[in-house]
């Protein structure tokens, strides 16, 4: 029973989810702007948090702490550690592997938060279920890819939500069959 | 006198124009699936068209012939051939030069159809007013990059519309000022 796996992040107009070397500074004026977090609309409803190294890192390195208290995370990485917030474990397995503990455990909707490699193999491996992005009205130009496995799908536009900042959330069901065929 | 010019394309969900060798065959089933062709709906608004050389000739290898007869279109190329279709011309000259020629024909709002080499020469120049961006329910994985200048530049999400296909187009207008001081 595979847990249904959610890749919602917030990405540039230009599909960039963070700078080449990982920070997502040019978030801060989207998060600042309003109450209604775009970049945390998908929060509510899922159990459990997955995550890659870099991701975590970025995340620790923000001001105000760990942004993500009381939900559960598995941090996917090859080299463990041991000092990490409370709820956040560290794991060096395959993503299958992490989700098929993370269902024994009872969570059935996980945030996969990033990062695009990570993302991108789940991608290739067939493992992501729903793609939240959130477009943010910026221009990046350069940057880690929303996916990294080159692996093609077609989506199903599912929901959208628009904030005041300017950022539109697109929500899709990952399509299952072969691209080619597809009939969008 | 500038005149406006706005860059409407479709983009992969992941910010892909077109396929690494620049076929867009994966926009056709999004172009068949209705009569509201997202990808051209700003047109009616325009007075001519820029593209580069990479784009002429993936539009030439489209099926039906010249998909833009009846508007004036230049091609920015080094190298400039005869055999063009009607109203189209090609010029050996920089994007600026291009612009004020066709604002001295009296065309006011100009479509930069691509792609993205020409984009991102024309954004990090300044030249770009609009952004219209289609995104395809669709993850490309690879491919050309809806702009290759690596500039940063905030954006205003203007309007949007929703179609059938699942294609999301928004309109923004390009930020002048400098993004590190921008307040989204």
């Amino acid at each position: 029973m595979k847990p249904t796996l959610i890749y919602s992040v917030a990405a540039s107009l230009d599909g960039y989810i963070a700078r080449p070397d990982g920070r997502i500074d040019w978030l801060d004026a989207i998060q600042a702007s309003s109450d209604e977090h775009s970049y945390h609309a998908v929060y509510d409803g899922i159990d459990a948090l997955l995550m890659g190294r870099m991701t975590f890192d970025a995340l620790m390195a923000l001001e105000g702490g760990w942004p993500y208290p009381g939900k559960p995370c598995r941090v996917l990485t090859r080299h463990p550690h041991e000092q990490l917030p409370e709820g956040v474990s560290m794991h060096h397995c395959t993503p299958i592997e992490a989700l098929t503990e993370q269902a024994e455990q009872g969570h059935q909707r996980i945030w996969l938060v990033g990062g695009g490699s990570l993302a991108g193999n789940c991608f290739a491996a067939g493992l992501l279920d729903e793609l939240v992005v959130s477009v943010v009205p910026y221009v990046l130009g350069a940057g880690i890819p929303m996916f990294s496995s080159g692996l093609e799908r077609s989506l199903r536009l599912h929901k959208q939500r628009n904030f005041s900042s300017g950022v539109v959330q697109l929500h899709y069901q990952v399509l299952a069959e072969n691209p080619a065929s597809a009939a969008l």
